[in-house]
């Protein structure tokens, strides 16, 4: 299977040149940049050097390209993927969509939080590449919107609690932590490694992350109704990861050891998903450059408050890993090809 | 006035020396260190050469040390302060104890949550060193107990709150997140450098951590009542900082402005709890090697939630610094005395 | 091919496993640890979760293990290490060692640097691992010697130069830098993370470092005569990662188009050596993971003198992955088999 | 003595702020910023709310600045700086520089490495701060040239045995390794936390640093002719700090001890210059936040070259801190006012 990535210069479209060069059943055939198009890939991040001769490609030739592959990732920003994507679509290539633009399912509160939707026809046959909620849908999905790095470490480990009606209703609280890599390669201050270095700060608050909505659609579906959430995100200096504390009111009668068997259930058969033995926290480091979520919950005793713990590497199951996992899926390839790399220790 | 550092090895002593070393009022005396006796204070660690001439002493030699200096601070393990602290305070010297050994005024909590009290008569006298709160105790107060770092983090952005009675009961859940100093100079697997970096973890989850009892403590008594914290720690990839969250529901009405209000009513007089304008959120670099505290309140309009932000450099205001600035006090010395330096940027 | 790892639980060892795992041809049979025999694999380091089940066994059952595997990878101490390669060669097995102890070819040499070695007579059948240089014998090997990690980064770029006879005598002088996970999952003061993060220093200065003799071996053969080196390592506040400068006086009339060239033609037909393009320098991140070895040459106007550049991972090229790569030759496997995973970037 | 700071938004001038507010003889009166005019300095850095309440003004009103103060730092670009320096100068206030601009003093060499230079008439008159060389000569002077970063850190251990005469003729090698913060608040791809951390790279290599001719020129000085200089600067994943080593040929018979000598009556009586003890290799946590420059000198037994060691904070010796240094002898003042901060530890 031929492959494109749209969109590989950057942070997430070069997390997916990585995978799908190691990937069994995948063939990279085009890269594209519009700002090198012309330029060697290995020439941009000579990191690739020996692995691959291809040079990147106008996206604008996008008739040229689908005509050579039989699967787009595209990685661009909202609002300007969902066009390109439309372009492949209209030839009837399968698309993973690494971009916000088909995630929320509703077109105003796209519009709210994003931009004018260029799209929105495409939005009902998107299917939410979460593979560990839709599966089924993914199979026979042509377009697959691949989940924000956040809500994914967001809703694995919130979703089994919701679904299992152990939640009384009021907010849910969440105080996630990411790698600077979140970011993008984007030229600001405060990504500057004098300014990030042994520092940490809170960014976004009260309310105001565009990954709000998106958390809020996957919880309120799962719980049945509203569901509504408080996220706090902060900088971490690592390049890597995401660590997250969510916070929620049980209902009566939950323990530790009720709460673990609801994500030991949920995830008995996931490949992706690992529930920590107890007493065990997450951590960026067990989850460095591989496709796992770990999770687990602890209820307090003093409060009585269940707390749920994850962490993921943003750039594989928060984004170019799970896009892959949810290709190898519409594909009826095994979900796990390419993916089943060991962390990087240390 | 001569001043000894009695634990003068370990990163809380150390800190003291450096603050002490700039103090207009102070000369350093004495620095101790059972294991290193004998031992040049610089050769030890040479960032110190230039400095100081000191050899560590024994404290074995309390009496001898006691009839050299003025002031006493003991920066020992628990348990392992609290004999020290007596035999100086039985000489009448006053003393500063960066300790947990008398910031708990119930003998029962402490020994529950550290262990049996070597001298339990002297717990009574202890004043709890956060000035913001006992600078009037401080004033008479012959044994100052420093705060711990977490609860410093905590209740400077808490307590007006507490004391506003803006808090509906329910619990107040902290996730606050420190740099690998604040675990000491301790051999361990988890704070080596390779397991550290690029890496983020909770720990001490669930209600285990020894600082809860302390900041329950402080946030009761400001509430009138009990108040219960769900706490969880993090480890950050950072040497000094603790950067905190509080998450707590607010009596109706409260909004972002109000609750700024009251953070600046508090805080309008004190030199070293800055609020911070609107839109900025408090990070390590803006305290790093500072004795100030920046905190900020933001009300979630998603979920009606007060969020509270605060950031202090751990050994600064969450130890040395905040136990210099209470031996100021006490003293009757400027109390910004030797704590104004500016924080190291970047 | 079932495959042994002893001593797989510090960090050399945990890369073995890292690569076999996803090795095509290799499966992951036995791992050892003596501290933890017993212990799953993944209990210890959850990292490994749900990619094996394995639990270390002790390597005292060398007869055991022997019967069960095709192939030793060998990750202990210097000393500790020959006995246990002897036993497993005793048995017939082929084994890859990686410790200090076949390194070097002369007795004497060793004792000098390391200790009494356990097995002498083993020295001479051994063949020093550095595919680039001894692939010939390496396809005949039984007992493979990896190269240190240091002596990697110094002899890639170096040993073109030597042969080709375009080193005037003199010193050759190295200034290398290393990550801590060179340093081994070792509890010393010196690798907190509070002691070296935002630190640099060097260390074992002024000719006391033991990989000095192992580089002098390889760079004498290569020069045809006596080459002393003056090498200087420094500890970086990286996890990985080996950067190196290499100055030598060249022969009159070498530019650095010349001594380009002499590096393109060494590595023509290399796998893992990149020459990088003209304006770029070798960095830690373009070999974060991956088995490459990047080197340039460029030759200082003002003074006359060559400047070698080299960056390798200290824990794939210069440990696990060159040690792989030599198992790959002795066993007649495609010779990238496992090892052409791309750089984690970023 | 009322003080202004020019450009006193980068980091260099930052720095310079924060060092002047704690200066016991200075008052922080003037800090402009193009940009920034009409600015609070805390509302762009909010770590200096509650330290200092000035706004940013414009550098155009050099005459109105002038009024106000008795001493200038111009903390402004190459070639920006000169014409700002003229103006102050012209109105007979002391002015240190901290810009390359009267660093060079050949004319010809400054405009091949940097630019026209807009005040030539300037130069002469200028004295290069390195007070360890120059302190008579800063006595009287009324514009100070403050050194670059890397040139300090190779001029204080090189100098003494350069004016000792114990160096054989031929090149000196200089491999240096500089915190991203030397490279000042620039927005650009490789300064990207994501890009720095856990990197390690070489740059400017093959004489191409503007820093070289600097160091030549004091070098060849102490020489008494010309001295090559190989310089290799490498960019560290950290925030502050120069750690640097030097390799050159000694005349026969020096030895370490001799060589430790050397260094030892050179600064004997110097404040900020510390030899370390035998055994220890200077770091850059030994001098972070300080003024202070460790060296030491080992003579490699195996090539009977000699290995010169240096640390500095590059901000403080390197910087701001050597630029108070000599504005304090210059206004008669004592040489260490406001510098004998300790390090920030950890």
């Amino acid at each position: 299977m031929r492959v494109a990535v749209v969109g590989a210069s950057g942070y997430t479209g070069v997390e997916l040149v990585r995978i799908v060069l190691r990937h069994p059943e995948f063939e990279l055939a085009v890269v594209t940049s519009e700002q090198r198009a012309g330029e060697p890939l290995a020439s941009f991040l000579p990191a690739f050097a020996g692995l691959t001769d291809l040079e990147f490609e106008s996206a604008a030739n996008a008739e040229q390209i689908g005509a050579q592959v039989g699967l787009v990732f595209t990685a661009l920003p909202h609002a300007t993927s969902a066009p390109v994507v439309k372009h492949f679509r209209d030839t009837g290539l399968p698309v993973v969509d690494l971009s916000a633009d088909f995630r929320l399912r509703d077109l105003a509160t796209y519009e709210e939080w994003y931009a004018p939707h260029p799209t929105p026809e495409l939005i009902e046959g998107a299917v939410y590449g979460l593979p560990e909620v839709y599966r089924k849908e993914l199979k026979d999905a042509k377009l697959v919107a691949a989940p924000g790095c956040y809500p994914t470490s967001v809703l694995l480990p919130l979703l089994p609690f919701l679904r299992a009606g152990v939640v009384e209703q009021g907010p849910i609280i969440v105080d996630a932590k990411s790698g600077t890599s979140g970011a993008g390669r984007k030229l600001a201050d405060n990504l500057l490694h004098a300014e990030v270095s042994e520092n940490c700060q809170s960014y976004s608050v009260g309310g105001k992350h565009r990954h709000i909505p998106e958390m809020e659609q996957e919880a309120s579906i799962a719980a049945g109704g509203p569901m509504p959430i408080l996220f706090t995100p902060y900088l971490l200096p690592t390049i890597r990861g995401i660590v997250t504390s969510i916070y929620l009111k049980p209902a009566a009668g939950l323990t530790t050891e009720l709460a673990r068997e609801i994500l030991e259930q949920a995830y008995a058969d996931e490949p992706f998903v690992r529930v920590l033995p107890e007493g065990k926290t997450p951590n960026l480091a067990a989850v460095r450059g591989s496709n796992f979520c770990d999770v687990t919950a602890v209820l307090d005793p003093r409060t009585g408050m269940l707390l749920l713990l994850s962490a993921i590497d943003n750039l594989v199951k928060g984004s170019g890993g799970q896009a892959v996992q949810g290709a190898n899926i519409m594909l009826g390839l095994p979900e796990t090809a390419g993916l089943l790399e060991a962390p990087l220790i240390p």
